[in-house]
């Protein structure tokens, strides 16, 4: 079975990060995955909350959300709905953690930067898109406290950080699902990985069947080795 | 005083319609009016609300929302807040009435058309760029309902409708007010006209001094004019 | 067609204000457009919202409300529903921002006054009601301040403030509409004026179809000339 | 020591019911005990909850609320706080108790009454004001569906209630207590009780104190007598 | 007719007491009668509400749930609805109340103490066993703080508080309601009473018919004397 | 560095399952890792919600709560914040999902079951006792439909599911963390298993260190072993 836009088992779909999308915020990008698109954007703000005063670590936490037609039929707003759902506080801590990661706290003193990813359109792949956009933004916003002298200490970017999914569709092992793949798959993971190739996140699930050992560790293979791709795609965004 | 960015008195910025920016609504545009960007996407069900069934009409709603990051400073989520603040439903409010205006809802029949106009960038007069946007995308939802042999009679689109912001900045009345301008604003009026000139919705407020007739005057003026101008961008942006 | 209540086109209803109707308030009046009776409070509390501290202005806001039974059939309380309505949302701030336009901030000082205009009943045009009724009740509780020795200017009350609803029926503009000319109105319009005969607001809309500039300027007129009687019953009440 | 107002401690304050008080309400009373002022109102809709239908019994239930400045300084909206606060809970389901005990449900058929009790000024009393005030407009919507021939059986009306608060302050039992005295009371109870003088609710708290059985009785006798006062004011205000 | 579990009218569920039953909370019980179980936990934290700040009076203040599936049928998590019910609300304040006259505020210096009381199995009187459990809880947390030194005066526990529920069922007064008997009691009374036999607090309701003097003054017989052994079983349960 | 309860690197803690705990439930277990406690229960639920009916599939839900006093200090209830946290989401659906995959949704036939964890008390892997706790309650859920002859089909148990976590401390891989080991881990894991050895959720997170190929490896090996030992004590419970 051919995959539906005929791409390898292991090859991600065309990834394009387009830097300093948006006028305002410190850092931006709009990153598409395919059909897939998530606007990023970091904020910066002088300040830590409450809690974290006085401690010397600044903060770094993520706010997913998806426009009401990103997808194929319209969802209701979690603004007019009056709360939000479980998935997208799901998506959101794991976003935050994940981009946590990439940075030393201390270094980045008492200043907060606040990642906003608005999915524009869905096509499967949102948050690990939604990652991989984000780490360029906070690149950005980190540059920016740079050159304001806003830093506690130099280099608070200790890692790079890019995410893809994967799962396995009638029994083979893929990389970066589309949505039509994504609700036949019998397993399905997210995985976060460093630049050097070290896990952040490995989030796998049955969908249906249990998964194997060996399942497991096929799907590991495909995401470090697109993770490794989109580093050197984030790296060319950034210039760097 | 020249105007922040050295238009004439009666200049849009500006302005540019991309129809069919999303991939799965029945009508979708981005609007923009110089650094303002609303994406407006029409989301067509069949059927209405319960308190409407057996009527035979149909049914126009439209939702108004920003990115966090599309202004200046960062600002919470209305999905994070709990609840919709009231300048939202306000618009929101503004939009569903002005769009109901350009649609024959007996013609519709009984098919709902969500319109969401979310602000990706925000840089004064998001309201009327919106309908302006919405306008498009109603338009083509009306198209999609009219292939499917959906709706009840032809032709249900009775007036095109288009929006601009006027207003008084030092004693001088300015059309399409940029954000820069609007905050200056002695008086602000935001005013939706049909494509044969009448109107839809007058809003005019005193931000500091009360305004007189002559004023208010010379901004409807100024609006009509505008608006004639929006209408021509929409008929092309729609291929008409 | 003769207007429901015999009144000629140009003519308000029975209008009366009830100064002092609250034992507490700093200011109160029960004001009554025919059956339409709106409460109107006016609460004084020392200081500003913390956003507004060290500025030396004050504060003026104002919630709109009615009581479940006010109207023919009765609505749910939006306490029990958890949220507030748009419409709700919309009122008050055309009552907050009508009344800041007849005051000096500067003048008031770091004082805040609440404005709770609460429909006890309604026949119709309970917001132009609630502005006129709140205008007595604000004036009174300034009186309070000054007497006091709490403001920081003298004189802060810089215009008066009324305001009515006009509209097309079939055709005939006319003044102060009650419910059953409301619900039937082509163009409905609120206008907020000021003692010496200047806008504050104006809020035309086209309920069925758009209306031409010659019958906004007959709104206007009408509307211009209603408030002008609203000033004098405003200023009789005051007893000034 | 004498109180606030000079009366005996067995005696009432000025007690007013006025009838028919709102235009659109099936029955509606505002009812004043002294500065207390609590405008109540019955609301007919034909049919019952889900959970009640195909029961052939009827329902009654209650809401009660304050105006923002019904009290010495101003409380905040709960519709603006976005919930209902536990005192406001607790009262609306007393009323809605006690009232229920008035009516013979089966008589009353698959109607609902919903009693809307809004405090427009509190001094002291004002759950017992309400569910005195409450009865008179029950019985005139009770009236109004007899006259529609929407009654299941005649007669519902099986009890005529009526309420009191009664204290102990300074050690001495008193009836219908001011705001000044609630605050001082060493026991606070309200009684609800039927025309023919038994009892629908009696709930007595210690607020400082805890009290013997001699005080209770002394305050439930107080609170027998009141109400019988109570019941010939209702049965006068209903012209029966 | 037998009671259901063949007690005299005037006999006590088997009752326990388990004290210290949570790992970290500063007090805590475990109470049970019958088939009612619930578990009371007593948390100290340093300091008051900002309101009570620098009045060097402590506070005490408590909170009942109900576990969903607690009763015959499953109710859903007020957590999930999103607000707390009117039941929850009352016998939240009820059981704050009742707690509150057990101790000296003043010899209880600015601590905070709360008390969860969450139902973990409900056969009736789930208030009345929480009020009782409560105040074993809160023995401890009181000699918690004792032990700290944390005290502004010795000896801050000046009444130990039970409670019972009472009702008349087929004209008898009952002690110590279960479930089946609630459900058909005619009237229904909580009675809240020292160690030395005061009230505290007295909720009696008609459930369906008003009930006479006689039968409350029987009803607070049973009550009293219930509670006196409730009293004994505290003492034994803290060893006292 | 030894364990704090001196366990091997590869021990679980004390667990213990006590089937049958409540009473109205049809089933339930109170599950104990160590300190840790969770009460689960299983309601059934005749018909499945709106959206799946007439699908002939079951449904199996699952919500996680946790008491305020569960923990160290104090946290306070998400009914009384009005909304549930991103945590509490995550872990209900996590659950959702697990026990989910022990069922076949078509056998089970239209009914629905609700699982409810509350935790008792918390020291560390509350969400994987709440598993293998819920799967108990689960099977006696199914058993009970059984008995009714309620099933689509016999055996819909299709899997034994439990979970442990596991993590790294200090460099070394452990089995079973308790809460003084979880706040240190570098890398904390939670796996979900079947009876016969695959996996149905892997959620990895580096709490501070991203880590390494072997190290997940090393942790899965462990909670697989676990697991195994977790699906004895589950069959055990169930006199299976």
């Amino acid at each position: 079975m051919p995959r539906p836009d005929a791409r390898a088992h292991d090859q991600l779909r065309p990834v394009t990060i387009t830097r300093n999308w948006q006028k305002y915020a410190e850092g931006s990008a709009l990153v598409q995955f395919g059909d897939t698109s998530v606007l990023c954007s970091a904020s910066v703000q002088q300040g830590v909350p409450r809690w974290r005063k006085g401690s010397g670590l600044g903060w770094v936490t993520a706010e997913y959300s998806m426009l009401p037609r990103a997808t194929l039929t319209r969802n209701d707003r979690e603004s007019v709905k009056g709360k939000i759902g479980g998935r997208t506080h799901e998506i959101s801590r794991l976003i935050g953690r994940s981009l946590r990661a990439a940075i030393d706290l201390a270094a980045l003193g008492e200043n907060s930067i606040s990642l906003d990813c608005d999915v524009l359109q869905a096509d499967g792949g949102t948050r690990t898109a939604a990652i991989t956009g984000a780490y360029v933004a906070l690149a950005d916003a980190v540059s920016w406290l740079d050159a304001k002298g806003a830093l506690a200490r130099p280099k608070p970017l200790i890692n790079s950080i890019s995410a893809v999914s994967v799962g396995v569709i009638d029994g083979e092992p893929r990389l970066d699902l589309m949505y039509e793949e994504d609700v036949r798959a019998e397993t399905d993971m997210n995985v976060v990985v460093t630049g050097t190739g070290e896990f952040v996140e490995v989030q796998g699930t049955a969908e249906g069947v249990p998964f194997r050992r060996d399942e497991l560790d096929a799907l590991l293979d495909l995401a470090v080795a697109g993770c490794a791709q989109l580093t050197t795609l984030q790296r060319d965004a950034l210039g760097a």
